[in-house]
Formats: C-alpha cells, sequence, structure tokens
C-alpha cells in the first residue's frame, strides 16, 4: 500500500550526515564524529558489582513493574543531591526519571507546544533535541550565540516577534555543539527575558558535571522564582548512556502532564538500570567519581587543542571549551564545509560532523564542523587531529 | 506562573481509577486490580546469571550507547522466531527493538496520525494505548466486541462513517480487558476491510505466548500480502516487564518513521536489557519456558474461574480467557459498576478495575470491571474471590 504519514513526521529524515557516519564503521577511520562518553570513564567495576548485589538479592524489584514517576528512593537522591548542588528547592518543584534527558525535553515540548507553536533554541543546537521537537511540527527560531552564550538583543527581537514563543531551550554549560558556555550574567538576563515575556525556559544540563576548568555557574533554574524552569540532566555521561536514565525538574502541575505522556510512552523506565543509579550515588563517592572523570576529559580536551594549535591552519578558528565533550571549529567564511568534511574522511579517513547537522532549519549554511574529543584514544587524538591540520593547511594555506 | 498546556495533553488527566488503585497499598486489601504477570513466572535466576556474565565480560556493549533499531543480534533472533511461527517474513517487513510495546503503540499512531484522524478500536480496550493516541489528539472511535472480537457489522460502518480511517487497533489475542480472542474468520474479515478501506491495522500482541487452552490462531500480520500490518510484541510478560523491551515488525517505510520517532523518543532501548533478552533466547529453551509460564497461568486462571462459579451470583456473567492476564465481568444491565467497585475496595477491601477505565470516549457508561488473576497469589485468590462472590451475592440476590 501507499502511506500517507502524519504531517508532524513526514518532513523528518534519517540524518543528513549518515554519508558521513557510515564512514566511521571502516576501521582504518578515525572518528571525532561521535557524542559517546569515553568507555574508560564507566566504573564496570562498581556497576558490575551493583548489579550483581540487585539480581541476586532484591530481583523482583529489578524485573518487575514500577511507577511512571521512577524509582522513589533515586527520585529522593537526586532531589538531595541537586539541593545541596543549589539547583533547585525539593519543596517548590518535583523530579522525575525519564529514560535519558531526550526523552525528557521531547516531553517538555509535547506537553506545552501545539504544532505551529514558536520553539526558540540557540543556533546552531543538539541535533537530537531539534529533531524532537520537529517532530511535534513546532516553528524552530534559532538565535546566534556568542561567546558567552545565546546573543541577548536577537533572543529579545525573536520573543517579540514570536509574539507567543513557548519555549526557550538552552544548553548553559558546554553546549552541543559549540562547547560554549553561558555566563551567569547572561542567565540573568535571559531569565529576565522569559519573565518578561511569559515563556518557559527547557534547561538542558548534560555536560555541567563534566567541567575541567574555570569555575562551576549556577544552574538558570537556581533563579527560577516563578515555575518556569525545566530542568533535565542525565546519568549518560556521567554514569553510562546505555543506562537511558535521565531526570526532569520543574513545578508540579508541568511535572504531572509529563508523567502522564510519560506513561504512555513506555510505562516508565527500565528500573534495573534505575536502582543501579540509585545504588551507585549511595554507596559510592560521587564527588571523587566526577573528579576522575574530569580529569579524563580534561587531558582528552587538551591533547586535542594542543594538537590543533600545532597543526591546523591559522585560518581555522575554534571554540576552547571548560568542559563536556566537544569542540567546535570554523573554517573561514564562505568555504566549502560540506566539501570539506566529505574529503576529510573519503581521503584523509578523519570523520567530522559538519555543522549544518546542527542547523535549526535544515540547509541553513555553516561553515563550522563539531570535533569530539571523548570517545578516540589518545593515540588517534594526536595522529588524527595531525592528519587534518595537515589536511586544512594544504587546503587553506597553499 | 499560569501553564498553557498543549491542546494534545491538556484533556489528558491521570487515571480516574486512581481512587480505586490507591486502596491497592493497603497491606489488607486483595488486588485483582493489576496487570503485572506473576512475579514466580520470571526466569530470575537464569537472568541473573546471563546479567552477570555480561556485565564480566562485555560491559561496555552494556553500557555504551548504541544504535536506534535495537541490538542486532536480538532483532536477528527475533525476525527467525516471528519466522518459524508464520507471523512475518524476514524480507518484506522490518523489525525493531522498542521500549516495550507501548512505545511501539504510540509511536505507530504518531507516525500516521495527524490530530482529528480517526483511529478505530475495539471496546474496550487497554488503557494505556488509548492514552497514548489521546495523546496525538485522535478521533478515537470504538466498535464493540462479541465473544469472537469485533463486531464486522460496526466496524465496516465505523469504517464507512470515518471516510478515511488511518488505524485500526486490535489486541487479537485474550484482549485486555476482556480476556477475548478474535477468531481466525475475524480475523480474515477484519484483514479485508482493513484492504477494502485501505486503512493500517496495529495488531498488538502483548499476550499471545500466554495461551494455556485451546488452539493457537495465526496473528493478523500472517495475512498481510500489502503490508498494512504494524505488528507490536513484548518480553514483559513472557520474560519481564522491568526490562521495558518489546518490538514491533512492520513494512520497511513505516518502520524507518517509527526509527525516526523512536531516536527523538529515548535514542535507544536500555541496552542491557536487549542483550539480556537476546542471551536469553540463544541459551534457553523458549518453548519449555513458555509451557511453564502457560501452566502457572492456566492454575491461576482456573483458580479464579472455579471461585466465581462457586461464589458469584447468578445474576453476574464473565469471560472465559483461554490465556492472557485478565477475566471480565459483568453486572447486571444498568447496574451501579462503579459503586460497586468503590464498595468492593472500601468495605470488602477487594480491588478490581471499573470497566469505565477501557471505555473509548471517558464517562463512557460500563456494567463491567476487570480482573487479573496472575500477580495474586493462590490464597489471596481463593480467599478474595469467595469475599467478592458473597458480596455480589448479598448485593444482587437479597
Amino acid at each position: 500500500m501507499n502511506y500517507v504519514f502524519s504531517d508532524k513526521v513526514s518532513g523528518l529524515q534519517a540524518s543528513a550526515i549518515r554519508e558521513i557516519l557510515k564512514f566511521c564503521a571502516f576501521p582504518d577511520v578515525i572518528s571525532f564524529a561521535a557524542g559517546n562518553p569515553a568507555p574508560e570513564a564507566f566504573p564496570t567495576k562498581v556497576l558490575a558489582e551493583l548489579s550483581d548485589s540487585v539480581m541476586q538479592t532484591d530481583p523482583i524489584l529489578a524485573l518487575q513493574y514500577n511507577i511512571t514517576e521512577g524509582y522513589t528512593p533515586l527520585r529522593d537522591a537526586l532531589k538531595s543531591w541537586m539541593g545541596s548542588r543549589h539547583c533547585f528547592e525539593a519543596g517548590a518543584d518535583d523530579l522525575i526519571i525519564t529514560s535519558g534527558a531526550q526523552q525528557a525535553n521531547e516531553l517538555a515540548c509535547k506537553v506545552l507546544c501545539n504544532e505551529g507553536d514558536t520553539l526558540i533554541c540557540e543556533s546552531p543546537s543538539f541535533i537530537g533535541s531539534l529533531n524532537a521537537f520537529r517532530s511535534y511540527h513546532v516553528n524552530l527560531v534559532g538565535v546566534e550565540m556568542e561567546e558567552d552564550g545565546i546573543r541577548l538583543d536577537l533572543l529579545e527581537q525573536a520573543l517579540k516577534d514570536a509574539k507567543k514563543a513557548k519555549l526557550i531551550y538552552l544548553i548553559p554549560n558546554f553546549q552541543n555543539p559549540t562547547g560554549r558556555t553561558m555566563s551567569w550574567e547572561k542567565r540573568k538576563a535571559v531569565y529576565a527575558l522569559a519573565q518578561k515575556y511569559n515563556a518557559v525556559i527547557l534547561e538542558d544540563n548534560p555536560y555541567g558535571d563534566l567541567r575541567f576548568a574555570g569555575e562551576d555557574i549556577p544552574a538558570i533554574k537556581t533563579l527560577d522564582t516563578d515555575g518556569r524552569v525545566i530542568y533535565t540532566g542525565t546519568f549518560s555521561k556521567i554514569l553510562a548512556p546505555g543506562l537511558r536514565v535521565g531526570y526532569v525538574s520543574a513545578a508540579e502541575p508541568i511535572i504531572q502532564k509529563i508523567i502522564v505522556c510519560k506513561q504512555v510512552a513506555d510505562v516508565h523506565t527500565n528500573i534495573w538500570a534505575q536502582v543501579l543509579c540509585e545504588r551507585f550515588l549511595a554507596t559510592q563517592n560521587i564527588e571523587q567519581h566526577l573528579a576522575g572523570l574530569q580529569k579524563i576529559y580534561r587531558h582528552k580536551c587538551n591533547l586535542m587543542l594542543e594538537g590543533m594549535e600545532q597543526h591546523f591552519s591559522r585560518k581555522i578558528t575554534w571554540t576552547k571549551p571548560e568542559g563536556g565533550l566537544f569542540i567546535w571549529a570554523t573554517l573561514p567564511q564562505g568555504s566549502d564545509m560540506m566539501g570539506f568534511c566529505k574529503r576529510a574522511v573519503s581521503e584523509y579517513k578523519i570523520a567530522v560532523v559538519p555543522g549544518t547537522a546542527f542547523s535549526i532549519r535544515e540547509n541553513d549554511p555553516s561553515d563550522s564542523f563539531r570535533l569530539n574529543f571523548s570517545t578516540p584514544t589518545d593515540e588517534q587524538i594526536v595522529r588524527g587531529i595531525e592528519i587534518l591540520g595537515n589536511m586544512t593547511r594544504e587546503l587553506l594555506d597553499k
């Protein structure tokens, strides 16, 4: 039969960058295209022990249906952890477990946006969230960033133009794909604009615990006096992404709607994984664990930045992230960025993600590409960056 | 702030039967209101061993990101298992892993239905699916059932009236909540009607492997010559629901859209759970395992039916399921069913689910209630049914 898909999904495409990503499976390709946390950062031994313990002593807990809101001891542990970091007050907000932060971001959009409603986000932004929003047929409006985050003048203009923007989606810490961090001053200004135009802020913070340089900046959520910030977090980058355990904290009426939508989405999140996260928090020193991760990522990021400094053409610029997983490099204006990325992978066997993957509107041009330093080994970083650097010099300096 | 939710979710309510379900937490209440598989049916020892093995020997597989489509060896194993049961031909269809069948059913609706599109289902039907469909603001049309499934005359009328019905949602085996099974003749007739009116069938088969009496009836999917059947299944009832592993098999263009929507919903299903399911299929005798489950459920169902036969008022009728988890009991027409259920739990400490929970349109009346025999112990079944039976006789026979 001929299929007629719904309007909201008929425009959704499997990612246009698949052509490049499929090269990553070739054994001779060095991939800086992934977004995976470093496997050596997984506390595999501890998780194996915790898993064995729960499967031996409490298998029915780990295997039976549970409630949609999530495993209560994990919710309590997270509330207390968030509270200790001055992220939110447990009293005013509620917190539930989701199947990764991806689900939290998707459901925030589902409960708040009708088709055609305006959702404002940083430009560029995380492709997974953009596609989630697209799948509800919202009107995505991108706002350009500068070094310390979204441009306030353009954000206010976008809020004005939209008449009634429902959501402002932000990744304030080590943003994907740019690695940029929003300053404290800017966080306060963004919150004030959300108040002025009565919009809800969706604050996505998957990388906040991976700060390896500079000082922590409090979440926008800490400013939230009137319940307009939905805060999403995840264990994907601090424990392991295969667990698919994230969480969302927001005012109770919003959480109630998200619970109903989560119930129809997957009933609840895999309960074994939730118990593992809870027992990890209960039995391990989480701050010490995070310090270990930060050390790994600081080393890998510096290794990549040093290589870029040494080998890249001076005509290329790039961000110097203080955390997270990504560096954002920019070719001279008007370059054939897509041609560059295709040639890098097909001729030089180095994979990066073309910036257009993160464009707010498909086919919006980009001069940039994203480099990931968490997945490759040290040796791959050193060799790969030298090869890519030589390519940039050949291409741009001759 | 005052929240304005999207039209599609603003009508969604936490279930109206919560008032009754909250009684189930009281230790002195015997609950026939659950839908959980029997915990004694979980192969906990085998799953603990398989889990320990994968966490010891291949922890990165179990913890790292994986592809949205699901763990390839599990997909292959399921294709071959489905093939051996004449469910579908691996060549024409594709099969992916979902976070429970719940996700598969939700995404089928998302990819095919615009807001306002008509989706036809059996009346009554599974509340989880109904709420999933409601969350996309479709026009739900219920079609009455008879002993051997949906009424064909009314189904054709509904298809005619709808002009263009997108989906027909069916649970052909041991339907939730009625326990009824659609006959083979009816399956063929339903498929022919779907062809005639060019609708897609969403065949939900969570209980098909739990047949403990009568003869297997092939899935509607086996009739699918033109790719119009989306078939969903799950490990929830045959291994353990906390794993949240289901699957969906459909024509490749539909599966492609579902993959994109699953990617934005939760990236992929918990990978440890997928590996466990795969290793269970690879190392255990699944048919023997299913025979063990069938024995447990046959016993529990018979125990409940015998108790009802002995103690219930003759004015109550009920279904005699050949599998699954549920019995559907019906009070004399025009009874105060909700009052009956409330009194059962508050005075007699016996919880059942009022039939209105499964109504296609909220507040549609029902004279029935659902009894679950898989979760309570044998002792609870014997005692609980006697108490409930005495209540029915007091109420109806005096």
